[in-house]
């Protein structure tokens, strides 16, 4: 299952957790994959309104249906290979509004290597129901193994790819909630609209990573379920983050440091990948993130647990910033 | 793509086709399903609405959505093991709602032997927006090949599993369009409610079927399919249909015969298997398909074609019946 908040968390594992039947493909629905035979599968489905804007372009729409299953498959190194899609279409759906859709489809399916293997498509009778995708994602190992959430162990270094909390500010760009210069604005929205997770990185997050997950609901609520799921402490540095310089720049003139730093942090929709990696592997991902030209940081470190696992946050002066927020609620 | 319809189909060939890049697995979107090396995947999306009805119970609708994914691969004769499940709950979806639901899955999870594999839950934002269900369903195949539509051949015999037109009536008994004795009622009710599936007779399908599909538009619909994609005239015979001693009542009291006629057959939402037979193989499957307790009837056969591929329908004393109505509009 793909979005863990608390509540559906809950949910998951009260009710859909027990109709796996013990299946070990499905990973108990703890992981963002299951492993059938030699194919990593994973499925999302995005709703107008929850997931996107009603009003957002359609070939964008459909390129990030395909981008965050690609996400998660990434972050389990493997590399997808082709995809099933169900779509409901609002009632008045235009065949031009279709094509836009067909276009994104057409053009990642030609920048990601992907084919369309099958699906379903219905219109819905309703005249406001919102447009509706599901995207099931099939994939191939990249490396030797499909990391879970499950294996970090302590000391092991959390690195992250790209850059983190700008698809969030695009978000507040679109919604007319901030504005910063032209230039700034639009790389922000550019990386709300279209993510972009670190597949030139999957063979290695296959080789490398003992524990990663994909973020999507913002890097300190998955980083928790991985804490979570390898029984770890996980301690981050905050002057360590990738912020992109319009989010520095953003950053820059919040009065409240500590909320705006939240915020990127538990911004959602960045769909890129945290990786626990063991310290005598580091030079090695480092060496093969820089010749695939995939921005890697290294920012914390997992600890045995004293209590419940759980995250932390250090200022570059070693004091504790409280952690005030969790992800993106989808449910 | 699962639902064929006309306007479905052009688009789907249109738009859709050219996404699959010539990937074999994809079978062109010509088929119900995709092979991924040793599975057979299919992908069908419920909407309340179209293909439920808002107030029928969840836990019928859970094992609707399983069951119709079913009778796409056991129809290219392929057993079911698992599914991935992506649903949108409408914005008040109670917990006891969501529990109903859950209860079907576990109820046909067990009966089948399938796994939940993964998935995404998600809640609708918009008050009224209908609870939308995707399934993705994984199997593997039962016998030797993976039918697909095109492989009848001139003199093969046209079969059908269970009873066909019962689906139909029941839903029309649910519309309050029809009332017959509550027996009757009950069992046609039922009929819709639960589709059945012939899953026992999968080896024998996937052994002796030249080509096959499920019947989910209506027979005469799905038939012009299968017909289209072996190019094949297919002759049927009225008065070997299997319907049901409900349906035949319902026939009996009909005062336009014709036009009832066509009702049962372009019903939709029958979920049984229509398939090409070589005449030499005829006796073993009817002998496997009376071993497995499976209802199997003989129904018409293929005809090389004068013209585009046809459907004709002949009465038991040998007249053309014209065939008026075609399948179940989901688009």
């Amino acid at each position: 299952m793909a979005k863990n908040q608390q509540d559906e968390f809950s949910l998951i594992e009260k009710y859909f957790q027990p109709l796996t039947r013990g299946h070990e493909a499905a990973r108990a629905l703890l992981d963002d994959v299951a492993l059938v035979e030699d194919l990593i599968i994973t499925n999302d489905m995005l709703i107008a309104g929850v997931h996107f804007l009603p009003e957002d372009d359609l070939a964008l729409v459909a390129r990030k249906a395909l981008r965050v299953n690609i996400s998660d498959l990434t972050a389990k190194g493997a590399k997808a290979f082709g995809y099933f899609l169900s779509i409901a279409w609002p009632f008045n759906i235009s065949e031009t509004d279709m094509a836009r859709f067909v276009e994104g489809l057409r053009l990642d399916g030609d920048y990601y290597d992907l084919a369309l293997l099958g699906g379903d498509t219905t219109r819905h009778r309703k005249a406001d129901a919102p447009l509706t995708i599901s995207v099931t994602m099939l994939g191939h190992a990249g490396g030797a193994r499909v990391p879970s959430r499950s294996g970090a162990q302590a000391g092991d270094y959390l690195y992250v790819t790209g850059v983190i909390g700008d698809a969030g500010l695009g978000l507040k760009v679109l919604q007319g909630q901030l504005s910063l210069d032209a230039q700034a604005q639009l790389a922000l929205m550019g990386n709300y609209y279209l993510p972009s997770p670190p597949v030139a990185l999957v063979a290695a997050i296959g080789q490398y990573a003992r524990a990663s997950l994909d973020i999507s609901d913002g890097l300190l609520a998955d980083a928790a379920h991985l804490a979570k799921a390898s029984q770890m402490d996980i301690n981050f540095h905050a002057d360590k983050m990738p912020f992109s310089s319009a989010a520095k720049l953003w950053l820059s003139e919040q009065p409240d440091q500590q909320a705006a730093l939240m915020s990127l942090l538990s911004g959602g929709d960045d769909y890129q990948t945290l990786l626990a990696i063991a310290p005598q592997d580091a030079l090695e991902i480092e060496a093969l993130a820089q010749k695939a030209e995939i921005k890697l940081t290294r920012i914390g470190e997992a600890q045995k647990p004293k209590a419940n696992p759980a995250i932390r946050l250090w200022s570059d002066k070693g004091q504790e910033i409280p952690i005030s927020q969790s992800g993106y609620q989808h449910f």
